[in-house]
């Protein structure tokens, strides 16, 4: 199979300083709105051709990726990897917290089997992206084949092609996977540097014993595959998720069609990095929704030199924070498309 | 004039742990909605029954009460007193942050003239309820007298009592005030006994200079009054504020009502801090939305041991940050109402 591969445009916007001056016109103090306007100007730079231009977010879409992780074997997470499956079969239902956040604020939720257990039934709206029942324990051998990689890469952008064809710019990931802030966590030491006890968090709620043996697997994997790991792509073959492949797939294809993505948690940050470190310019595409409880997260955010928008102690992902963030956004481009400006509300301008 | 009172109930709900059991069963890990979870248990304690009520935000309300302030003639925000003027006009042509948050996310809005230096234009839709054109400069004079105080907190809770009886249940206060931060910060200094040096910020945006003659004429108004600042009462008759003199009665009224207030920023959580001082018990009707930009409001919420939902450098007022807090309430009763079990959707529960 051949590599798969994006072009990414990097976001040099002719119009940036017309798009802050629109911002600081408005009938309020010059930073007043603090995070929103760095958002507003992201938003605008990357959605609108010029500063008179709205910022228009359409028809919202929320991936949610499952994968089961062949390192769960191991007891690194609460739950046995059965959970990954029921849990896919409680989003096809709509009783997770994902689908009811979906539903509260207006995502189009889709669900998709990168390659779990059991296939999900088949009356079920699961959509079926399968790269294999499970990823290779990691500590033992390579997470998938270079095969599996670049088929995963593929299927992670084709999952979105549909709604980018419908109009669709603002884009969200979500995963479910046991084991998989496991390989998030290897991820994040293999790109940083950092040793694991540095990067492994407690993910769904281990004991600090478990955690312990988490942290000594993940350390044996960086040591067996440390020859190997000499790229974003090797990093991400090697130490693996099905579902964070597909993610990054996705990702990538979202900033190819100049589109903008809102990251999620742990494990979408660890996706976002690999996309970052293969594509440099798919950066200005993405927004930090969250900073999630999961201890590694914050590390993540500063190695990529990013503010995260919210930060509610959510350790859950689903794509959660994620969906959590969509109103921020929409009331960023509300201010920014409605707002009334010093002028035109004759409020005498008070920022010098 | 009579002394306004309010019978706030203390929140002693029956069904207290029921409420928790039924957050406990969720398909999720425990805790995993972090701060969602302690507000879903909160919104259920004030607005439900029992834990298979369900928890309905109805209509919500958002205030934005106006004032004028002697001690803005000193100098001490970057804008002059008719901005307040100019904005009450802004807000009442719809061009605003928070009329824009508001259209955006389902607020209803109101705009309340508590004595502004020149009332608004007669077209203008504001409601009146006027002390005086501006509270007497602080630092001089107590800010407002005895029965200004009482009419005011009156009006405050008159200003809601139609949406209270047209059912709504979630409230959220705002302010527009030239000269406002330095009444919030006085009024924290003397609740708290910290000097104004660790109260006094930024407000609008003023320099190191002007942020060192307000902390100089709070000191002095602290000095003036120190004999009097014997009860909340007299805290906020002295340093005054008619609009937060109003936004307190309102607190207050919500809370008697058994409802939900969202309260804001930096000048709201004074409010607040002077609700809880007079009436301990309301306390647990108060949700904190944001924790502002003003470098005193983080101090606050230690003060009252309490934590906000959001923390995106906003320094507007206006409510804007109580405003964009509606949609994590939201949520939390959305995923509290409507999530499965790991009973009904046949998970395996994996929290022990």
């Amino acid at each position: 199979m051949n590599e798969v591969r994006f072009k990414i445009q990097p976001l040099k916007h002719s119009a940036k300083s017309a798009i802050s001056t629109r911002i600081a016109q408005k009938t309020k103090p010059l930073g007043a709105l603090g995070k929103l306007e760095a958002l507003a100007q992201q938003l605008a730079e990357v959605l609108t051709v010029d500063a008179k231009q709205p910022i228009l977010l359409q028809q919202p879409v929320l991936t949610v990726f499952a994968g089961d992780h062949g390192i769960a074997t191991e007891g690194v997470s609460i739950a046995p990897s059965e959970v990954t499956g029921q849990m896919v079969a409680n989003f096809a239902n709509g009783g997770a917290a994902i689908n009811v956040f979906c539903r509260q604020l207006g995502w189009q939720l889709q669900v998709v089997d990168c390659g779990i257990l059991q296939p999900p039934a088949a009356h079920l709206a699961v959509i079926s992206q399968r790269l294999g029942s499970s990823t290779a324990a990691f500590h033992n051998a390579p997470a998938m084949s270079e095969a599996q990689l670049q088929q995963g890469l593929s299927f992670g952008a084709e999952s979105i092609s549909a709604a980018l064809q419908a109009g669709s710019n603002v884009f969200a990931f979500g995963e479910m996977g046991i084991g998989n802030t496991s390989s998030a966590a290897a991820i994040f030491s293999a790109l940083s540097g950092l040793p694991a006890s540095e990067t492994v968090g407690k993910g769904t709620g281990v004991s600090a014993e478990v955690m312990a043996k988490k942290c000594q697997l993940i350390t044996q994997a960086l040591e067996l595959h440390r020859a190997a790991l000499t790229s974003p792509w090797a990093i991400l073959r090697h130490l693996g998720g099905f579902e964070i492949c597909q993610m990054v797939g996705a990702m990538l294809a979202v900033a190819q069609a100049g589109k903008v993505v809102l990251v999620d948690g742990f494990i979408a940050t660890a996706a976002a990095m690999l996309a970052v470190a293969a594509y440099p310019a798919c950066k200005e595409y993405l927004v930090f929704a969250h900073c999630s409880g999961e201890q590694g997260h914050q590390k993540m955010l500063d190695y990529l030199q990013v503010e995260a928008l919210l930060n509610l102690q959510l350790r859950l992902g689903e794509g959660t924070g994620a969906a959590l963030a969509l109103p921020l956004l929409q009331c960023a481009a509300a201010f920014y498309n409605d707002m009334a400006s010093f002028a035109t509300a004759a409020v005498t301008e008070v920022n010098h």
